[in-house]
This record gives structure tokens, sequence and C-alpha cells, in this order.
């Protein structure tokens, strides 16, 4: 690792634009292939910074999976995605390999619209196994219907995190039963014993299981069994079966139970191991899904990821020779680590405070929870909606659950929030972190949706601090409410650098405070801007006020901090006293805004006031930093001014 | 069965007020309670109509259950909750069990306000493990801080269709490894080899391995591997060991994997053995959380359900001598089989479409669609989230995949929705049945948030039929329309009647229609007040008009058909040539008036239109008959005439 090659110095990596490149290479030229390949990832990630670990884990996987089937007419669908940089470098990206999570640049995932080579986007886990039937299903419907049409091999990558997640479970256990088309499915589980952090759960334990208790089929055992499979010539077939059984061991009973053919565990950095082994279940037709284990080390083959505690699962830039990453220049904490603050505060005041995530134990601020309280804190994997209902039940018995999920994550637990916790009015704390736009992350993770869904469920309270002091206090707030559900919602990345108090408060609910009296037209007069902010697009609000101010328009400024239930009384006095009345949420359509049209409407008072919503406009907003997203959205001083000027001048 | 016992005439169950009334009955007398138990559900239920089948498999069980736990300090906890008419019978709800499902009456399902011995509401399915599971760590917890406190057993009651959902995985995943308080779990797999039809996928098929090759560990191996684990004297191990011995069969590998102590299968109809084994469970400590499979079968004892074929699943009112269920009178057909026929129709025509349901082939109308095209029908089970992303892999593949799935079980799939099918714009059809108020089902199944949920994410298509003829419309549209996700949402319960024409018509994409020009002010006059209807409700829209055209207000009535896009220039114009405009849609608030007030604002018509969303209102409204729900709504015509009349007054 002392000099790392760059850029159009690699003697084979160099002749390789796309995967029909590795056609005619040995395995021993593959291994060169992944050499290379693996120090250009490095090399640039290094520059881009990136989910570098699970993309060195997967080099030699990527270069065995090209070189073995025909993509693109074989779908090969990464779980995730983010493991997908070696992928897209093989794939005909390795010009804009550099322009990785930048502005305009690649995705930090798999995603249609970039390649034909991603025939399946990604981001959120799990989906792969799912996707990848759906297409082997189409395929095999299309062969049937035209003879001409080569049927297709459909592979999903997934890793032992992911494949906890119910979702791959309902999709395991509906491919062995889908009928034809189905047997052309592989699943090759990608087994580094780490997801982000270490996956939990029984499927983890037994995965380790079979590691440590691998045994192989006797070779006549082995080779009888898959003898039969094979529609070939005899003589093949005895040739073929001694390969299947070089390169096959089994154990895995649970897969077999759901009807896979499983195969492993092999060594999945080891192509001399890995390219006969795809071969034979490349062409082993009619085999049936196949589940094939592989082992792999997350951070493979570069020292300082091998030894560092998260194998560099997402680094910042870094130096290539030393591994050393770039530290983001000081800052004020994060709204994750003021909320993992309040909370640990809050639970050694309340014993009966528990701590809940869906293997987000770093991205929540969680980890620093189950450093006090082991026994109060339960990370229950890659599985939002369990972790949700187990919550409720929690809450049934008097505990005090706090549900940390991303928005976007949350998603996945939507009907559990309904059925379980609202509907039942059962006092579960949802800390709702990387709410409204996320930059680099891009359009899957944007938390845009939340307000709009959680906002329509009955008698839900729902707040978003305008900053991280107000995160304090909602923290604070939701422990102390025992009377229901209760949800805040909060911004990746930094606060404010506000000073923190010594202690937070209990805010009351449903009540907004004013930030900023309105300037010149006071008292009962008719006239003037209202903004109702709800959540951190406050401190835009008030960029903008300045603005107005200097315009001879000087708005009131209004903190809602609830979405739900709203303060119905504040608003009658804005809509009352203003001419133009302006929300503004960091979330999409149908929500906040909504909320107080619905009752300005009810209530007689939108005919009197010209109410403009300002919200995440309705189209899909890619990776880009957080501060030029909001712009495209709309929502940043510029965009409030505007709205402002228009709606007081017309 | 000749003779069925009315109430008031069961020598035991008469005595019986709650379960401590079982404490002290022999196993014999309990199989007589259970006789009298069943006859009494058989006999209530054909009152009342309910889902009887699932009731009469676990009558035996419920006895059980009952007898030997501790219930309400133990919790029990039934999955979806449908099957628990004897329990509801034997916990202090029989004097009210006749008012099952009806208006007022008890609810068709558990439900945590009812009493004190339903700890977590259902009707959902596959929640039970998750809550079990929270209930159990709780109780840990509380025992742990309180010398005092009694651990407690919990019990959830999941059936073989329902463990297919993901979410059930997710839970079980998990339990082995929640620490202590999780080994006081105890899961009841009760299996009857068919959920409400046939389930499906490879657990179903393993199950039934289990069934048929089920073998008995050597009594000397079990004597031995249980005694270790009871904390007796050494007499009374031997003792004990012997009845487990007895009791327990052994084979559930892929749950022993899963990190459960797997005893089954056993008898569920049999009490001889269903009593001991559930003692042994509930005093086996620290065995770990441990999953008892039984066998029943749905219907089991009332002749006529046992020979039907769907087992009495879901039942109108009977005659319980000859088990002939009242017929509805005959009225117009479902909206349900006006979809089924036209996408059969369509189907027919294009061999691309296919059809996905999530276990619910009846309920759907897909079933039609299986006998006649078996390979473009997949029920993948209880697995929301698989189907959507299913058949996003399809849509991938030029496929035109139709998802069938009522609407509140589409908050399953909410993640899928948003990640797999919208964000990647792919045309998947969802056909989206039980939208608005649903009835005897109530809240849990009512239909009321799809359209905020759906609405607020980008391009997606969102449409609603006034009538079964635009349902026909709405379905050639979706099957004609390959540009991205589009959604069609329809009302449970019959259509209006009308005439089905021969042959469906394409839709213009958001285009309303007008269904009632303004009458008196007519022309560019400003006044008169517009109607803006969103789906069934254009009946009532209607009725409403014809009182307030006797009041001298004919109004404007439009079908807007569209939720997204909106008809823009028909809003306009209804916004500049009226002095009202109301929307009105069989959903939340956040869903089609907001968006049209979103429009209305952005473009400065809001302010000089008196706008009145009409909206399912912010509460929870329970079982009770649709209409009756849709006037507790304020949804139906005599409330549109009153908002009508408040706002043009005003």
């Amino acid at each position: 690792m002392k000099s790392i090659p760059t850029y159009g110095r690699f003697p084979l990596l160099d002749h390789i634009r796309f995967p029909a490149d590795l056609n005619n290479l040995s395995i021993e030229q593959l291994e060169q292939v992944a050499r290379e390949l693996r120090a250009e990832t490095i090399d640039a990630v290094s520059t881009t910074g990136g989910h570098l670990g699970a993309s060195l884990g997967v080099v030699e996987l990527t270069v065995a999976l090209h070189a073995v089937f025909d993509t693109p007419n074989d779908s090969l669908i990464w779980d995730v995605g983010h493991q997908a940089y070696p992928h897209k470098i093989l794939t005909g990206r390795r010009e804009l390999i550099r322009t990785l999570r930048q502005p305009g640049g690649l995705s930090g995932f798999t995603k249609r619209s970039e390649s034909i080579y991603d025939p399946f986007g990604a981001a959120h886990s799990s989906t792969s196994i799912s996707a990848a039937l759906g297409i082997a299903v189409a395929n095999h419907y299309k062969a049937k219907h035209d003879p001409s049409y080569k049927e297709r091999n459909s592979i999903a990558v997934i890793g032992d995190g992911s494949i906890t997640a119910g979702m791959a479970y309902e999709a395991m256990n509906n491919a062995a039963v889908a009928g034809p088309g189905a047997e052309k499915l592989i699943v090759i589980l990608n087994d580094n014993e780490m997801s982000i952090s270490q996956p939990v759960g029984s499927m983890s334990v037994y995965l380790s299981q079979l590691l440590s208790s691998r045994h192989f089929l006797g070779l006549r055992d082995l080779a009888a069994r898959v003898a039969k499979k094979l529609p070939e010539s005899i003589e093949k077939k005895a040739k073929r079966a001694e390969e299947y059984a070089r390169s096959m061991m089994t154990g895995g009973t649970l897969f077999e139970e759901l009807g896979f053919y499983y195969v492993g565990p092999i060594d999945g950095h080891n192509l001399q191991q890995l390219v006969p082994v795809l071969r034979n279940l490349r062409d082993a037709d009619q085999i049936g899904p196949i589940l094939l284990h592989i082992v792999t080390q997350k951070g493979h083959g570069y020292k300082p990821a091998e030894s560092s505690g998260d194998k560099y699962h997402a680094v910042s830039k870094f130096n290539v020779i030393t591994g050393e990453q770039t530290k983001a220049p000081p800052g004020p904490p994060s709204y994750t680590s003021v909320f993992s603050k309040e909370l640990l505060k809050r639970a050694k005041e309340d014993e009966k405070i528990i701590a809940i995530t869906a293997a987000m134990p770093s991205g929540t601020g969680l980890d620093k929870f189950q450093e006090t309280f082991p026994d109060r804190y339960f990370d229950v994997g890659i599985a939002e909606q369990h972790a949700v209902t187990f919550a409720a039940g929690l809450a049934t018995e008097g505990m005090r659950p706090f549900c940390a999920i991303y928005s976007s994550f949350l998603q996945r637990g939507y009907d559990q929030v309904m059925h379980d916790v609202v509907l039942q009015k059962l006092p579960v704390r949802f800390a709702i972190d990387r709410a409204g736009l996320v930059g680099a992350d891009g359009a899957t993770h944007a938390g845009t949706y939340d307000i709009a869904y959680l906002g329509c469920l009955p008698d839900i309270v729902l707040m978003a601090p305008s900053d991280e002091v107000e995160l304090m206090h909602m923290t604070a707030t939701a422990a102390a409410f025992d009377e229901g559900p209760i949800a805040f919602r909060f911004p990746r990345g930094p606060g404010l650098g506000l000073q923190l108090p010594n202690q937070a408060e209990i805010l009351e609910i449903g009540k907004g405070r004013i930030v900023q009296e309105m300037g010149n037209q006071t008292g009962k007069e008719k006239g003037g801007i209202a903004i109702l902010s709800f959540g951190a697009r406050l401190t835009e609000c008030l960029k903008a006020a300045e603005t107005l101010t200097e315009q001879g328009y000087s708005p009131t400024i209004i903190d809602a901090r609830f979405a739900k239930p709203l303060d119905t009384d504040l608003i009658n006095q804005l809509a009352r006293n203003h001419k133009v009345l302006i929300t503004i949420e960091e979330g999409s359509r149908g929500g906040f805004g909504a909320y107080v049209m619905e009752h300005l409407a009810n209530n007689g008072l939108l005919d009197n006031v010209r109410f403009r919503p300002m919200v995440i406009p309705d189209f899909f907003i890619h990776h880009n930093t957080q501060a030029a997203q909001y712009t495209e959205a709309g929502l940043d001083s510029a965009s409030i001014v505007k709205v402002a000027l228009k709606a007081i001048g017309g």
C-alpha cells in the first residue's frame, strides 16, 4: 500500500470500460483487476468521502460477478447500494467516480437513471430480493411468449444486516413458491458480520454458527445430489459434479427450509473459489432459487479500514497513505448529539425511559445511551416495524419508550405507528432524526413526508424544534408526556451553536412562541406580514425578516413548535391581525400548512387573510449540499422574501 | 348440534364470568366448558355475523389458556384479534356478545379500551409477537426494580398465515436476543393451514412438512433435556420431566435456529394434551422464548363450517341448524367485483398485465383473475412490503403489474411505494380497495389516510371513482398508463347499480368532469357555490345540490377524478366563477382539499373565493354502518348543505 496508482495508470483496469472487457481474462488477471479496482476505489473515495468500507468488502465479488455473468442482460441488484462504488467503476462510470456524492455527480447509491447496469436503485435496505424476484419472473414470462428471448439471471447481493429485515424474509418466503422464473434467482448473502454496526438478532447468531460449524458434504453425496440437477450429458455431468463438489459446502438449513438451495459459506475475497462457484450457479438451470453464502471483511485490503472500529463504514475525505480522515472544522454540536445528551439526562432521572433503535445506534446517538444503560437500550436490527410495536408493548406497561428512527426509515413502520401506537393512544415517543432535506444521501434519505404521513393520524402530538435548544425542550417534553403518542422531528447536521441551558423546559402542548412581534403596523389594525415557521427554517425566516424590514415591512415571526395540536388561538390572532400569513416547514405538501389552512377555512378566517403555504415542492430533490437543496426547494430566506412581497403587494 | 342452548342455559358456562372461574375445574369440566362455549359462540354469531371460522378453531385453546394462565396479569395477545369471540365471552363480555360488530357494540377485534383482558388491540395481522415481547421486557424491568412485582407471562397467539409477514420474523429474530424478560414470551403458532384462504410461501410448505414428518424425541433424551431447565427439587424434576416427555415433541428446526424453544406440534382441540403442555410451559422458567406449535381446524366443531370452502371465515347472519347464511338482498355489484371484471377483461387483451395480492385473493376480487390466468397471478402472502417491490421489479421489465391492496394494509408497504416505485417512476398500478370508511370492521380497517400518504409523493397519479362506471374507466386508464406509478382508490361495498358500458374509457390524466353546471348565476358573474368531489361522495353532493337548489342556490358539481395531477384549469375557473368552493373527499386532512388549497394559494386565487375543505375529521370513527360513519364524519348531504349555506351566507 506504499504507492497508490492514480487514474490512468492501471495496467489492466485502464482497459476495462465495461464488464464485457473482463470476459477473456484469466482468474489471475481478474485478481490483478481486483487489486487495481481496490486501489482506484480507495483513491476516489479519499477525495469525495463516502461508504468506503462496504465497497472494499465486495471488490472481488464485483469483479467475479461481472466476469461470470452477462450484465446488464443478467440483472445485478446491490442491496442498499452503498457498496456499489467498484461496480460503478466497472460499468462505464469510472470517469465520473470522483464526483461521487458531489453536487451534480454520481449518486452514492445505485440508481436506475444513472446506468443500465443499475437495474434497480436502492438506498434503503432489504429490497433487493423482492426486486430481483420480480425481474426473474418477468424474464421468464417474456421468454415464454418470445422464443427468441433468452432467460436471464437475476442476482441480489444482500448483507447479513439487511437480511434481518422482515421484507427480506417476505421475499424469501415467496421466492421458492413464486413459480417459473424464480429458479433464475440467485441471492448472494454477503456476510461480513457487520452492517453499519454489529448486526443483531437470531439470524446473526445463526450465521455465526454456520461459519463456525461449517462442514463439508462427502464428495460422493454432493456429486450425486448435484448431478441429477444437471440437464447435460453424463460425461459433462460427472465433470461438473466434481467441480461442484470442490466448490460447494452446505449447512444452511434455515435457508433450505425457506426453499432455497444453499451453497456456502465460501471466502468472498478468493477469486479462485468465487469464480468457479458463480459459473456453476450460472449454468445450473432449474436448481431453484439459490442462496450463496459468502464471507467477506468490511474494509478488506486497506489497513486503516481493516483496523478501524467501524471499518470505514462512512468516511469523510482522507489521506490515502495514513488513512487519516479530514476532520470537519470545529462547529456546533449536531442535533443528533443534543438529542442524545438530553435523552440520557432524562433517563438518569427517570428509570422508565427505554431507548430503541433499528440498527442505527451511532446515527441516532443512542450509542451513548447504550453505554450508560445497556439494559434499557434495544437495538432490534433493521426492523422498524417491530421497533414501533415493541415500543407500543413497552408503553402498555407504563414504560416510556423512545423510538429513535430516521424520518425516511420510519416509513417502514408506518402501519405500526397508526395501528399499534396512535389508534391505541399509547405514549410512544418518536425521535425522528434526518427530517427535511439531508444533503449527500439524496432523495432516498430525505425526511420529506413525515409531517404529512403522521399529521393525518388523530391525536398524535407532532413537534419540530427551530434550533438545538428547542430540541432539548422537546426531548424533555416528550419524556414527560404520558397522554399519548408524541413525535418530534429534527434536521440532520449541526445546530446553530447556541448556548445550551442547564435545564430543559417542559413545553406547553400545542403552544407556539412569538419570536418577533410585528413592527410598524401594531395593534388591532389589519396589515402586515406574519410568518409562521414549523421547524428549523426559523433562521431563514429571521433573515428574511431583516430584508423585509429594510423594505418597510416588519413581519411577525412565530415559532409554531407544534404542527399538532395547532395553536389555534395564536393562528386566529395572526390571521386577524395580518394581511398576509405565510407558513413554512421542512416537509411536503399536505402537512403543517395544510392544517393551518384547514383550521382557517373551517372558521371562516381564510377569507380575510392572504395565506401562503411554503413547503418542500412536489418533486424529488437529489443529492447536493443541504443549503443548495433548500434553495432548490424555494425554502431559503430569499424565497420567503419573494413570497411575502408578492402576497402583500398583490 | 340438534338444539343449541341459548344464553342462560349452560350448566357450566353460566357460572363463568371471568377466567378465574375456570381455575378449579377438571380437564373434563373444561371440555364441557369448551363445548358450551362453542355453542354459545355459534349462536351469538348467527345473530350478528362475523369471523366465525377462526373463533371456532380456538375454542379449546381459549379455555386452556385462561384456565392455565393468570389473565389479565399474564398478557394474552391474539394476533389479528378476529378469533377472540370465545375469549370475549370468557372475559366478562358474554352479556354483550350479541352486540358484536353492531353499532355501539363490541368490536370484532380485540381492543384495549374494551377490556383489561385485551392488553393489546389488533385487527391487522402479525403484530402480536412484537407487542408481547415489549410487554415481557417491561415486566422483567418492573420486577427488577420492585421485588414485590411478580414476573408475568406474555403470550402471543399467531396463525400460520400471520407468521408469514416480515414483521413476525423481525420480532422472532429479536426475541431470543432481546435480553432478560424475553424468556417469559410464549408464542403459540396456531396452525390451521389456512389464514383467510390457503396460506402461501415456504413457511407454509415448511409447516406442512413438520406436520407430516412429526417425530417424537426418545423419552430419555427429552427427560434429560427438560429436567436440567427446571429449578426444582430432583423429585419434582423427575415427575415433571415425565410430563414433558409425554406432552412434547420436537422438530421445528427453523424456529430453533431463530432462537426459540420449539414444542409441538400438538392437537389444539385436545384439552387433555393442551392443558398439561401449557402448564409445563408456564412453569418452565428460563427456558427461553418458546414456540408452541398447535394444530387446529378452522370452523372446528360446527359441521356447516367444517364442510365449507372458507370454513366460515367471515359470515353473515345464519341459521344455526342448517348453517345457511342470510343472503344480502340482491343489490348492485360491489366495487370490488367491477374492478375484478374490468381487470380480467384488460388482461385478456394485454398479456403484460400481472395481478398481485397480499393474501387477499377473494377480498380483492383477484380470485377470478387467478382462475383465468394462474401464471400471471401472484399471492405473495401477508407481505405487503414484498408485494410492492416485487411489482416494481416486474415493472422494470415492462410488465404491467396491478398491486391490489386494501387502503389500510398498503400502510404496510408505504416505504416501498415511496422508495422502490415512486422515486423510480415505475409504472406499478395500485388498486386500493376499502378506501374511506368501511363499516363493521371499524377504525383499524378504515382507508382514511391513503390520499395524504400517497399524495405527498411526487409524480404519482392518484384517482378515485365516483361510481362503478368510473371505476371501470380508471382500471382501464391504469392499465394503459405506462409513464409512472398510478393509483386508484375505491370504496367498500356496492356501487350505485348503474348500467355498465361495454367498453371502458381511457381517461385523460388530470382532467375532472363537470357533472352539473351552475344554474341561476351563470356566465362570468361571480357568485354561487361549486362543489368539487374526489371519490364516491359525489352522490351525496348531488343530493345536497337538490336541497341547495330548492333554497335558491344551484351549485356547480364537479367530479375531480384526480387528486394528482390536479385539473388546475378547471379549479382556476371554479375559483374565479364562484363565491364558495367546497372540496369533499373520503379521506383525512392533508389530502385532496389541501392540494387544491395549496394550488389556489400559490396562484393568488385563494384570496377571492371562500374555500371549504370537507374531509374525514381528525378523530377515529369506530365500527358502525358505513352511512352512519359518514354522518358522524360530517360528509353526508346534510353536512354539505350546512357547510355551503354557512359559507355563502357569511
